[in-house]
Protein backbone atom coordinates (compact mmCIF):
# COMPACT_ATOMS: atom_id res chain seq x y z
CA UNK A 1 0.00 0.00 0.00
CA UNK A 2 0.53 3.76 -0.35
CA UNK A 3 1.39 3.74 3.43
CA UNK A 4 4.09 1.57 2.87
CA UNK A 5 6.43 3.95 0.76
CA UNK A 6 9.73 5.19 1.94
CA UNK A 7 7.57 8.17 2.78
CA UNK A 8 10.52 10.63 1.20
CA UNK A 9 8.38 13.33 0.32
CA UNK A 10 5.02 14.60 1.47
CA UNK A 11 2.06 12.25 -0.56
CA UNK A 12 0.97 15.84 -2.13
CA UNK A 13 -2.52 15.86 -4.09
CA UNK A 14 -4.80 13.23 -5.44
CA UNK A 15 -4.03 12.52 -9.28
CA UNK A 16 -6.46 14.23 -11.22
CA UNK A 17 -9.02 11.36 -12.84
CA UNK A 18 -9.36 12.59 -16.08
CA UNK A 19 -5.71 11.38 -16.59
CA UNK A 20 -5.51 8.85 -14.24
CA UNK A 21 -7.43 5.20 -13.09
CA UNK A 22 -7.18 4.21 -9.54
CA UNK A 23 -5.58 6.36 -6.94
CA UNK A 24 -2.54 8.08 -7.43
CA UNK A 25 -0.92 11.18 -5.40
CA UNK A 26 1.13 14.12 -7.04
CA UNK A 27 3.44 16.23 -5.68
CA UNK A 28 4.86 19.20 -7.54
CA UNK A 29 8.56 19.38 -6.73
CA UNK A 30 9.94 22.06 -9.31
CA UNK A 31 7.10 24.04 -10.78
CA UNK A 32 7.72 24.63 -14.89
CA UNK A 33 9.66 28.28 -15.66
CA UNK A 34 11.11 29.10 -18.61
CA UNK A 35 14.62 29.42 -17.26
CA UNK A 36 15.02 25.64 -16.29
CA UNK A 37 12.72 24.46 -18.92
CA UNK A 38 12.03 21.61 -16.23
CA UNK A 39 8.85 20.82 -14.10
CA UNK A 40 9.97 17.90 -11.64
CA UNK A 41 7.14 15.63 -9.59
CA UNK A 42 7.04 12.76 -6.52
CA UNK A 43 4.08 10.46 -7.76
CA UNK A 44 2.30 7.64 -5.45
CA UNK A 45 0.39 5.24 -7.27
CA UNK A 46 -1.14 2.76 -5.14
CA UNK A 47 -1.82 -0.92 -6.24
CA UNK A 48 -3.88 -1.26 -9.87
CA UNK A 49 -3.45 2.54 -10.31
CA UNK A 50 -1.93 3.66 -13.32
CA UNK A 51 -2.02 7.08 -15.35
CA UNK A 52 -3.51 7.23 -19.13
CA UNK A 53 -1.67 7.06 -22.34
CA UNK A 54 0.36 10.29 -23.26
CA UNK A 55 3.83 11.72 -24.44
CA UNK A 56 6.28 14.50 -23.74
CA UNK A 57 7.07 16.73 -26.56
CA UNK A 58 10.71 16.91 -24.31
CA UNK A 59 10.99 13.30 -23.37
CA UNK A 60 10.95 12.36 -19.68
CA UNK A 61 13.00 10.21 -17.00
CA UNK A 62 11.67 8.28 -14.14
CA UNK A 63 13.55 7.38 -11.32
CA UNK A 64 11.89 5.03 -8.94
CA UNK A 65 12.41 5.27 -5.51
CA UNK A 66 10.02 2.88 -4.05
CA UNK A 67 7.92 -0.01 -4.75
CA UNK A 68 7.08 -2.32 -7.92
CA UNK A 69 5.15 -1.26 -10.86
CA UNK A 70 4.49 -1.16 -14.72
CA UNK A 71 5.60 0.73 -17.73
CA UNK A 72 5.01 0.14 -21.50
CA UNK A 73 5.75 2.38 -24.59
CA UNK A 74 3.47 1.91 -26.95
CA UNK A 75 3.86 -1.59 -29.10
CA UNK A 76 6.02 -3.13 -26.87
CA UNK A 77 5.50 -5.58 -24.10
CA UNK A 78 4.80 -3.89 -20.46
CA UNK A 79 8.49 -3.20 -18.42
CA UNK A 80 8.57 -4.59 -14.36
CA UNK A 81 10.09 -1.60 -12.78
CA UNK A 82 11.42 -1.57 -9.08
CA UNK A 83 12.88 0.88 -6.67
CA UNK A 84 15.88 1.79 -8.05
CA UNK A 85 15.24 1.95 -11.87
CA UNK A 86 15.61 4.40 -13.91
CA UNK A 87 13.72 5.30 -16.82
CA UNK A 88 14.55 7.14 -20.24
CA UNK A 89 11.47 7.67 -22.37
CA UNK A 90 11.85 9.71 -25.75
CA UNK A 91 10.43 12.45 -26.75
CA UNK A 92 6.49 12.23 -28.00
CA UNK A 93 6.81 7.93 -27.73
CA UNK A 94 3.15 7.09 -26.39
CA UNK A 95 3.46 5.69 -23.04
CA UNK A 96 2.15 5.04 -19.66
CA UNK A 97 3.60 4.23 -16.09
CA UNK A 98 1.62 3.01 -12.67
CA UNK A 99 1.79 0.38 -9.94
CA UNK A 100 1.80 -2.94 -9.95
CA UNK A 101 -1.10 -5.32 -9.26
CA UNK A 102 0.08 -5.99 -5.84
CA UNK A 103 2.59 -3.07 -4.68
CA UNK A 104 2.43 0.30 -4.56
CA UNK A 105 4.86 2.50 -6.94
CA UNK A 106 6.68 5.23 -6.14
CA UNK A 107 8.71 7.53 -8.31
CA UNK A 108 9.82 11.01 -9.40
CA UNK A 109 9.09 11.77 -12.46
CA UNK A 110 11.08 14.53 -14.47
CA UNK A 111 9.85 16.32 -17.20
CA UNK A 112 13.18 18.24 -19.54
CA UNK A 113 12.87 20.73 -22.64
CA UNK A 114 9.40 22.00 -21.29
CA UNK A 115 9.65 24.45 -24.14
CA UNK A 116 8.49 21.96 -26.28
CA UNK A 117 5.27 21.43 -23.91
CA UNK A 118 5.21 18.89 -21.11
CA UNK A 119 2.41 16.43 -21.85
CA UNK A 120 0.08 15.17 -24.24
CA UNK A 121 -2.79 13.08 -22.33
CA UNK A 122 -4.24 10.29 -24.60
CA UNK A 123 -7.23 7.24 -23.13
CA UNK A 124 -7.22 5.58 -20.40
CA UNK A 125 -5.27 2.51 -20.19
CA UNK A 126 -7.51 -0.22 -20.19
CA UNK A 127 -8.21 -3.13 -17.57
CA UNK A 128 -7.01 -5.32 -20.77
CA UNK A 129 -4.12 -3.39 -21.31
CA UNK A 130 -3.20 -3.44 -17.67
CA UNK A 131 -3.76 -7.12 -17.23
CA UNK A 132 -1.73 -7.55 -19.92
CA UNK A 133 1.48 -7.94 -17.65
CA UNK A 134 3.71 -10.99 -18.39
CA UNK A 135 4.21 -12.18 -14.61
CA UNK B 1 27.79 7.37 8.05
CA UNK B 2 26.93 7.00 4.18
CA UNK B 3 26.20 3.51 5.12
CA UNK B 4 23.09 4.32 6.44
CA UNK B 5 21.76 6.25 3.85
CA UNK B 6 18.71 4.52 2.15
CA UNK B 7 20.35 2.72 -0.49
CA UNK B 8 17.55 3.22 -3.51
CA UNK B 9 20.66 3.11 -5.76
CA UNK B 10 24.16 1.30 -5.39
CA UNK B 11 26.86 4.22 -4.39
CA UNK B 12 28.69 4.12 -7.39
CA UNK B 13 32.11 5.80 -8.47
CA UNK B 14 34.45 7.30 -6.11
CA UNK B 15 33.72 11.32 -6.91
CA UNK B 16 36.90 12.86 -8.24
CA UNK B 17 39.42 14.67 -5.97
CA UNK B 18 40.10 17.42 -8.42
CA UNK B 19 36.26 18.54 -7.96
CA UNK B 20 35.82 16.96 -4.23
CA UNK B 21 36.88 17.73 -0.83
CA UNK B 22 36.92 14.52 1.46
CA UNK B 23 34.81 11.04 0.52
CA UNK B 24 31.72 11.19 -2.11
CA UNK B 25 30.06 8.68 -4.29
CA UNK B 26 29.07 9.14 -7.73
CA UNK B 27 26.12 7.00 -9.54
CA UNK B 28 25.73 8.14 -13.27
CA UNK B 29 21.59 7.67 -13.65
CA UNK B 30 20.74 9.27 -16.97
CA UNK B 31 23.64 10.55 -19.90
CA UNK B 32 23.91 13.45 -21.01
CA UNK B 33 22.65 13.63 -24.63
CA UNK B 34 20.87 15.84 -27.25
CA UNK B 35 17.51 14.91 -27.20
CA UNK B 36 17.41 14.64 -23.43
CA UNK B 37 19.06 17.77 -23.21
CA UNK B 38 19.47 16.30 -19.21
CA UNK B 39 22.56 14.74 -16.77
CA UNK B 40 21.20 13.07 -14.11
CA UNK B 41 23.39 11.68 -10.99
CA UNK B 42 22.73 10.65 -7.45
CA UNK B 43 25.62 11.57 -4.99
CA UNK B 44 26.56 10.34 -1.90
CA UNK B 45 28.76 12.54 0.45
CA UNK B 46 30.34 11.16 3.36
CA UNK B 47 30.09 13.36 6.79
CA UNK B 48 32.57 16.52 5.94
CA UNK B 49 32.79 16.00 2.33
CA UNK B 50 31.61 18.69 -0.17
CA UNK B 51 32.06 19.39 -4.06
CA UNK B 52 34.15 22.61 -5.02
CA UNK B 53 32.53 26.05 -5.80
CA UNK B 54 30.79 25.64 -9.44
CA UNK B 55 28.18 26.66 -11.75
CA UNK B 56 25.89 24.92 -14.27
CA UNK B 57 24.94 27.21 -17.57
CA UNK B 58 21.48 25.28 -17.59
CA UNK B 59 20.75 25.17 -14.24
CA UNK B 60 20.43 22.48 -11.53
CA UNK B 61 17.85 20.69 -9.32
CA UNK B 62 19.03 19.19 -6.35
CA UNK B 63 16.79 16.39 -4.75
CA UNK B 64 17.57 15.38 -1.37
CA UNK B 65 16.49 11.44 -0.31
CA UNK B 66 18.59 11.21 2.79
CA UNK B 67 20.26 12.45 5.57
CA UNK B 68 21.62 16.16 6.58
CA UNK B 69 23.78 18.28 4.16
CA UNK B 70 24.77 22.19 3.50
CA UNK B 71 24.49 24.51 -0.05
CA UNK B 72 25.37 27.53 -0.57
CA UNK B 73 25.35 30.19 -2.93
CA UNK B 74 28.12 32.66 -2.85
CA UNK B 75 27.97 35.96 -1.18
CA UNK B 76 25.09 34.02 0.88
CA UNK B 77 24.55 32.25 4.28
CA UNK B 78 24.88 28.35 4.47
CA UNK B 79 21.44 26.64 4.29
CA UNK B 80 20.91 23.24 5.88
CA UNK B 81 19.00 20.82 3.73
CA UNK B 82 17.77 17.19 4.79
CA UNK B 83 16.20 14.33 3.34
CA UNK B 84 12.74 15.29 1.58
CA UNK B 85 14.26 18.79 0.76
CA UNK B 86 14.44 20.05 -3.23
CA UNK B 87 17.14 22.90 -3.89
CA UNK B 88 16.29 24.81 -7.34
CA UNK B 89 19.48 26.71 -8.11
CA UNK B 90 19.74 29.02 -11.48
CA UNK B 91 22.04 29.42 -14.25
CA UNK B 92 25.44 30.26 -13.46
CA UNK B 93 24.83 30.74 -9.94
CA UNK B 94 28.29 29.65 -8.04
CA UNK B 95 27.54 27.67 -5.56
CA UNK B 96 28.80 24.29 -3.91
CA UNK B 97 26.81 21.23 -1.50
CA UNK B 98 28.02 18.48 0.64
CA UNK B 99 26.97 16.33 3.53
CA UNK B 100 26.68 18.11 7.15
CA UNK B 101 29.76 17.74 9.71
CA UNK B 102 27.81 14.80 11.87
CA UNK B 103 25.49 13.19 9.03
CA UNK B 104 25.98 12.11 5.60
CA UNK B 105 24.07 13.24 2.75
CA UNK B 106 22.45 11.59 -0.39
CA UNK B 107 20.64 13.67 -3.00
CA UNK B 108 19.90 12.87 -7.11
CA UNK B 109 21.15 15.86 -8.73
CA UNK B 110 19.54 17.15 -12.23
CA UNK B 111 21.01 19.32 -14.90
CA UNK B 112 18.69 20.38 -17.34
CA UNK B 113 19.80 22.66 -20.13
CA UNK B 114 22.87 20.89 -20.97
CA UNK B 115 22.97 22.07 -24.05
CA UNK B 116 24.16 25.43 -22.70
CA UNK B 117 26.99 23.47 -21.04
CA UNK B 118 27.05 21.39 -17.34
CA UNK B 119 29.17 22.90 -15.06
CA UNK B 120 31.99 25.26 -14.75
CA UNK B 121 34.23 23.95 -11.87
CA UNK B 122 36.20 26.19 -9.10
CA UNK B 123 38.10 26.67 -6.15
CA UNK B 124 37.28 24.20 -3.30
CA UNK B 125 35.64 25.23 -0.50
CA UNK B 126 37.77 25.70 2.47
CA UNK B 127 37.40 24.28 5.56
CA UNK B 128 37.11 27.94 6.84
CA UNK B 129 33.91 28.82 4.34
CA UNK B 130 32.42 24.82 5.28
CA UNK B 131 32.97 26.05 9.08
CA UNK B 132 31.04 28.94 8.72
CA UNK B 133 27.70 27.07 8.93
CA UNK B 134 25.34 28.73 11.41
CA UNK B 135 23.93 26.01 13.90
Amino acid sequence: MAENQNNIFPKGEKAPPEYFTGTAWVLGMIPNDPILNCQIANVVFEPGARNNWHSHPGGQILVVTDGVGYFQEKGKPIQIIRKGDVVRISPDVIHWHGASHGDALTHIAINPNTQNGIAFWMQPVSNEEYNGVKK
